[in-house]
């Protein structure tokens, strides 16, 4: 038997993804340690009030006790700035600085430990500054949750997979959750198959939604459905609208070395323009003026043998360029989106080895347990990655 | 930019898959140094007449020239004995040992190199005492598309991944060639998330006879549709049997460490024992002879609702024990594995985070353009794992 190794790491955005993140991580141990031979040991943990991070005095590390009572604290309710912190635990609160300087601090602490892991479970852009500090310091690695740094800016998405970043940083659960579609793409991009396109359902919401437009309900039956049964963002736009389809899309057509920021994505939100300035409950109540059109572009998409669908396609030109489009789409009734019925996700990637049929992963894109999933196979896979 | 790193390795079983690899790996040097930094090197290649190993002089690497012609000599279906050999290569031939020792040589010849790869692209158990040599030398890494290794006993699968070795092998192309398969339950595994079943079609040429059933087609007319098409072996017994897709799932059984050997599971041959000892043109003249079996079952199938499929199934119980049966399965008509149409295989993956809908992969899964991807793939990734 090994020793077993120690594979440090620190946590932004404790609570939600985060916390079921460690309580997987220490339910694992045993697994992690019989099959791995390694422990992941918290150099620190975060949220945006403030940091727990280890002293050297605890071994530079979070004692499993201390994680337990974080997880527990933050379902509480509560802010990590509130939690009582026993002495070999250093608190920090960002007051002081911005967001990014509060994280960067972190992240160059973490630095200090070889191979250390920054784990971003959080949604902001502010964790960009740490993350792409692990270009300048080999000894970090990156894990992140969080698509808003890989969405941003193209400069910000090419540092963060440059040769050198590259085989150590991933980002599994950036995209559809823990299915592992990253995996499943840079694994088609290393073995030089060329990709001609990508077409896919990323939002579960929309997913169910269009499943119900198919089988014949109403737009605004479906999306009250919908709403009552808390599968949007309490303001449903935030789903209509397609930007976070977008995003996903846009990491997937950047991992193909399309060249495209956000504004070069053509999104089609499922609202009028006049609807956007609308209060919450002004919208709910004018959704019925869309049950007529849906209803026709359903009959319009059946009379052809097609199912419509709300789709990100991305298509690559033989020259290397291509478009990103997201909105309604008219797929062939027994093709695998066409099929795809309730809130499950899918990805079709067709290339030069599928061309014929497509490669297809599919399964529940959200989730805290399935996003955690993607973290953790991400950690371990990261931890037999070399240094620099 | 960084320096280009060289990567070693041998290749066991040139010609088809293995002539494959060989082509994108010269088609890909460019792609893998300016994403990668890396350049695969070829220390030597096989057959089961002989070997080419690089010598010193020649940099430690066959040149691409001598790839190139290579590809050229096995696909005019020459031996590599019969290479014509330039100054700078060493030919060895078997002669006087065991298969087992020839292919143990080169291993040793790649050993000599650091975190040099040996890749199976053969279909032999002669490879095993070469593969388990890794678990000796450290500077050894494993791909392998050779599915027989690592069906085998138990004792071979348990060296080759055990926590020593399994950050240095990958074996993609085992399991529905380049479909990532094998990554995606890896990802599983490492994540901690128990698997309560995996489901799947596993056999290209045994999914068609299956949707050629369902479509009406009589079992004797669809084996020889498909004999005749080429997507049987040259005696069609050999997919029939279900021997390979009980290879296959063993395979995935074993990685959620079920304790299985191959006589461990129960196949059901789609043909009765007595057709077993006929000859080939007596075989197939006799299949009439279980149409209506067939057209019973589909049609009993149908009345439930139901799809009949050649499936393999692993079931793991909650003590970790479990059943591993491969054969005729009525599945839901709506489920994934109930949609599937044609030769694309499909695994379904339940588990406690995919426990509403399980985790679906499918695509291709025969043919040297995808195995050899998944090879390479697997390649790419071993290329920054540690060394020990």
């Amino acid at each position: 038997m090994m020793t077993e190794r120690r594979v440090p790491f620190v946590l932004f955005g404790v609570g939600g993804v985060g916390s079921e993140l460690l309580k997987v991580i220490l339910a694992s141990r045993r697994l992690h340690s019989s099959l791995y031979g390694l422990r992941f040991t918290a150099v620190g943990v975060a949220d945006s009030s403030g940091a727990l991070m280890s002293k050297p005095s605890d071994a530079g590390e979070l004692s499993d006790a201390t994680l337990e009572a974080v997880i527990q604290h933050k379902a509480a309710g509560k802010k990590l700035s509130q939690f009582e912190v026993a002495s070999a635990i250093e608190a920090k609160t960002p007051e002081g600085g911005t967001p990014s300087d509060f994280i960067m601090s972190i992240a160059r602490e973490c630095g200090r430990h070889s191979s250390c892991m920054l784990i971003d479970c959080s949604a902001t852009e502010a964790t960009i500054p740490a993350l792409v500090l692990a270009d300048e310091l080999p000894s970090l690695k990156v894990v992140s949750a969080n698509k808003k740094p890989f969405a941003a800016d193209l400069a910000t998405f090419k540092t963060l997979t440059s040769v050198s970043m590259r085989h150590r940083v991933r980002h599994e659960s950036t995209v559809v959750a823990g299915v592992p579609v990253i995996a499943a793409l840079s694994r088609v991009v290393a073995s030089a198959d060329p990709v001609s396109s990508i077409s896919g359902s990323f939002s579960g919401t929309l997913g169910y939604v269009m499943s119900g437009l198919q089988e014949g309900g109403a737009f605004s039956e479906v999306v009250s459905k919908a709403k009552e049964l808390g599968y949007t963002e309490p303001d449903p736009r935030d789903d209509l609208g397609g930007v976070d389809v977008a995003r996903k899309a846009l990491i997937l057509a950047r991992m193909l070395g399309m060249q495209l920021e956000m504004s070069d994505v053509q999104v089609e939100p499922l609202y009028p323009p006049v609807f956007a300035s609308l209060s919450v409950p002004e919208f709910m109540e004018r959704l019925p003026e869309l049950d007529d059109d849906f209803r026709q572009r359903v009959s319009a998409a059946s009379a052809e043998g097609k199912a419509l669908r709300y789709a990100a396609k991305v298509t690559v030109l033989p020259d290397g360029g291509g478009s990103l489009v997201v909105g309604l789409q008219a797929v062939g009734a027994d093709t695998p989106l066409g099929t795809l019925k309730g809130s499950d996700n899918l990805v079709e990637i067709s290339t030069a080895v599928y061309s014929a049929t497509p490669l297809v992963l599919r399964g529940a894109g959200a989730g805290a347990g399935g996003t955690a999933a993607g973290v953790l196979a991400d950690m371990v896979e990261l931890a037999f990655t070399h240094d620099q």
